[in-house]
């Protein structure tokens, strides 16, 4: 993909100055109308070759559009902030809302081509994380993120033409950080490296545009109309989120329900043996989580369950063993406006704990494979995909040192019945029973199916689902307890 | 995903009396609407345990539709044509055409669960595998092929138990391979190769249904249920193909027209110069194709170039050289209808050489990128992943030993006038000048950039396009012998 970047294009003053004002109009009014419409977001890769003009693009796209709208931010060596949580938790963090755009440098590419740079990734390692890159952006493309690749080249000869001019020129020099050489050197044998990866991330809904940077005029025009298309493109979108490919309409199988019907709910555990078990495994809580190797891990416990089975209790008692500068309880309910205009896995990763943190969700990214998928808020595509890219969302937690435990909490429907009505009468729970909540109860079935098809679906061996038979609350707390200092206990010895 | 499935469904007799015939009925109707609206194809791939009822379930689903319209095809160790060809031909031979069913046992499954098992395949190769498999069924899925995978799953404890069951039958005894205890042994250990399969590739347009195989009635119904909703979702999609995500207009970068553009089409080579050359490359051709490491390569030649640039021709001077026996010429026009009800690719997989072999495409897959995006014949969505996916089809043709030279003959829109009236006036090549070639020529633009695009996009290390001034026949003939041969030598020396 770099030859034909290679043959050396330009562009003349005349042309440039009859073109580049009409670009710089059009974009300004494409920025207009993505942002009236919230569409997009439109997110910009900006990658390539030393002295290649990177930079240069950022400025240029920045200068050319409303800077308001538009945000570069330059992914590096990752700051202190970064390095203490996963990988991608930055560019998550970073990402545009609708109807902005961000130009992000190097974006997600930055750790392979450093590590591949560096010798830490060998070629199937290096091949391993571009086929995840594949997935995310895949992802990212499903929910409506506009993506813009340019990979802003230099055949080897003109770098090296490129390099000596900034040498010589005394407002530039200071560009040079002396690493330079070394690059130049690297050129040959890094140069499959980028073909690899520029080929194998060239996927339809997020193509590489290699562009040839020696000539900046040619380089200017070239990266302004292609991410003028794809700002057209994104406002014309009719849907937010276009549709995935045919699916089946459910994943349903037949009795795999039975997996949580046949969970054992006469399961109980007497008053008195509640308080001893509990002060046990809190102070064993207690002093797992201030273990020095806990420094080096964090945890994610996600909750989940049928309405009124008690996760709040759950977390509470969970929480009454931990340090409250170490924790932050994150309870999820109907996206807000900056939510919706995310990915939705976006608020998840915003929250994910650093490294001797721990983050307890109350009720979690499973919603839209639960209540999304029962109330018909997204489409069947939409949460048919999430299964699969919540698990690689877990494996990434995972990848990174985190301990994550997911806990589905079973009651009855009679004792949910009894749950609702107790909550009516007791003044200072009456807060904690809506109309939604008897709405939901006249859907149990479907919400038995979506569980179970999502236990199905995302139990993996990495980050098992924990059913708890929460028809007695006292049973239910201690196994969850029990579940995570087992868990912790077995990450902090590996 | 497993675990659903090892709870132990059953059904009883009355109930499945009940909705048997019903089921029955609902998928003959399903099957007779498939047919009629041409809709689908539906691809059923049946995997599983030993002993869990994989065959019973392919017996069943013939037993119960229309026998004309569902084939059943076991794939297992491969047979000695299928040996002798890469081994996704034999997939792609047996590919049901829109209207029709499917049945794979096992399909592109057996391959790596069966090296798994031996041993051949380490767990990164094993994902590796799997990953093209996801890669695989993605693009058969955007084609319009309806997937439905089922694993039919037993725990160990009911396998053990269906086995001695088969054992104590004298009318299944015969059955029984010697396997089985071997296969009860390593359950344990092939248990996590099996989830990570199935996670793997549980795709939302693919994914797994596990079912439990203990209970004949329960796996009867279930797997007649999910087929049914996946056929009349099938029947349903308003699109042959539904499109792909939101895509930027265009790949095209202002200017890598020039890799096609600044050929140097003033080379020649003199008549005198062209009959030595020609005997001596056509010699070392006929000697590269009989030579005794040839049997266990194969060759495929992809001849693509503007209209009336040669490929006939330079084809010719090729064929020369070979033994009739040994190769296929096979011209590519305008798809018919068997072809286009199937994937795009499935024409050009059916005429992959055996190993020993050779074919000659006059026109190829890349009509996809060529003519179908500038005539409109699919839309953008279509033709941006066709490069990803052409990737992919020359990557597993040259994993499975075969060579590859791709050819992309370039003359001079003046050239191409000069020869159109040529043709025109000598009698026996009138026949190859037609109005389409002269409405061709009018868009010669958006051919030039789609060319420009496919070679940016398909030029990959291990099959690169090879560029052929072709403005003198002589010239270009030899250039495409030369290139032949240097790729042989270079293959077989390997």
């Amino acid at each position: 993909m770099l030859e034909a970047a290679e043959v050396g294009h330009t562009i003349g003053k005349a042309r440039f100055a009859r073109e580049a004002p009409k670009l710089r109009e059009a974009l300004l009014l494409a920025q207009f109308e993505l942002k009236q419409a919230a569409r997009g977001p439109v997110l910009v890769i900006v990658s390539g070759v030393e002295g290649a003009g990177r930079h240069e693009t950022a400025n240029q796209l920045t200068a050319w559009m409303d800077p308001r709208h538009i945000h570069v931010i330059g992914f590096g060596a990752p700051l202190p902030e970064e390095a203490v949580r996963p990988p991608a938790w930055r560019y998550w963090n970073a990402m545009p809302a609708r109807g902005a755009i961000g130009v992000f440098m190097s974006a997600w590419y930055y750790e392979p081509l450093a590590l591949r740079a560096s010798g830490a990734l060998d070629a199937h390692a290096y091949d391993d994380y571009l086929q995840q890159v594949r997935q995310h952006e895949s992802m990212l493309a499903a929910e409506g993120v506009m993506l813009v690749k340019f990979w802003i080249h230099l055949s080897k000869a003109a770098m090296k033409t490129r390099l000596r001019e900034i040498e010589h020129d005394p407002d530039e020099r200071w560009r040079l950080t002396g690493a330079e050489k070394h690059e130049l050197k690297e050129y040959p044998r890094r140069r499959g490296d980028w073909e690899h990866m520029l080929r194998t991330t060239s996927i339809a809904a997020a193509p590489w545009y290699v562009i040839d940077g020696a000539d900046r005029r040619y380089r200017e025009l070239t990266v302004a109309t292609l991410l003028l298309a794809a700002m057209r493109e994104a406002c014309a979108r009719k849907v937010m989120r276009p549709a995935a490919q045919g699916v089946p309409p459910a994943p349903a199988v037949l009795g795999n329900v039975e997996i949580v019907r046949r969970l054992d709910l006469t399961q109980r555990l007497p008053k008195k043996r509640y308080e001893t078990e509990l002060t046990r495994f809190q102070a064993r809580l207690a002093r797992l989580t201030r273990h020095k190797r806990f420094a080096e891990r964090a945890l994610v416990l996600a909750f989940e369950g049928v309405d009124a089975a008690g996760k709040g209790g759950a977390i509470r008692r969970v929480t009454g063993a931990l340090d409250a500068r170490q924790y932050a309880t994150v309870p999820i309910s109907a996206p807000n406006d900056e939510e919706l205009a995310h990915p939705y896995l976006w608020r998840f990763w915003r929250m994910v704990p650093r490294r001797g943190g721990i983050t307890l969700f109350d009720r979690t990214w499973y919603g839209r494979v639960l209540v999304e998928r029962v109330e018909d808020l997204c489409s069947p595509q939409d949460w048919m995909r999430a299964y699969d890219e919540i698990n690689q969302f877990e494996e990434e937690l995972t990848t990174a040192s985190v301990v994550v435990c997911k806990f589905w909490l079973q009651i009855s429907r009679e004792e949910q019945l009894r749950r609702f009505r107790a909550r009516g009468k007791t003044p200072f729970k009456r807060f904690k029973i809506t109309p939604d909540d008897w709405r939901n109860r006249r859907r149990w079935r479907d919400y038995e199916q979506a569980a179970a098809d999502m236990i199905e679906r995302t139990s993996t061996d990495l980050v098992p689902w924990t059913l708890v038979e929460a028809e007695d609350k006292y049973f239910a707390r201690i196994k969850v307890l029990r579940t995570i200092c087992e868990r912790l206990e077995a990450a902090l010895e590996s």
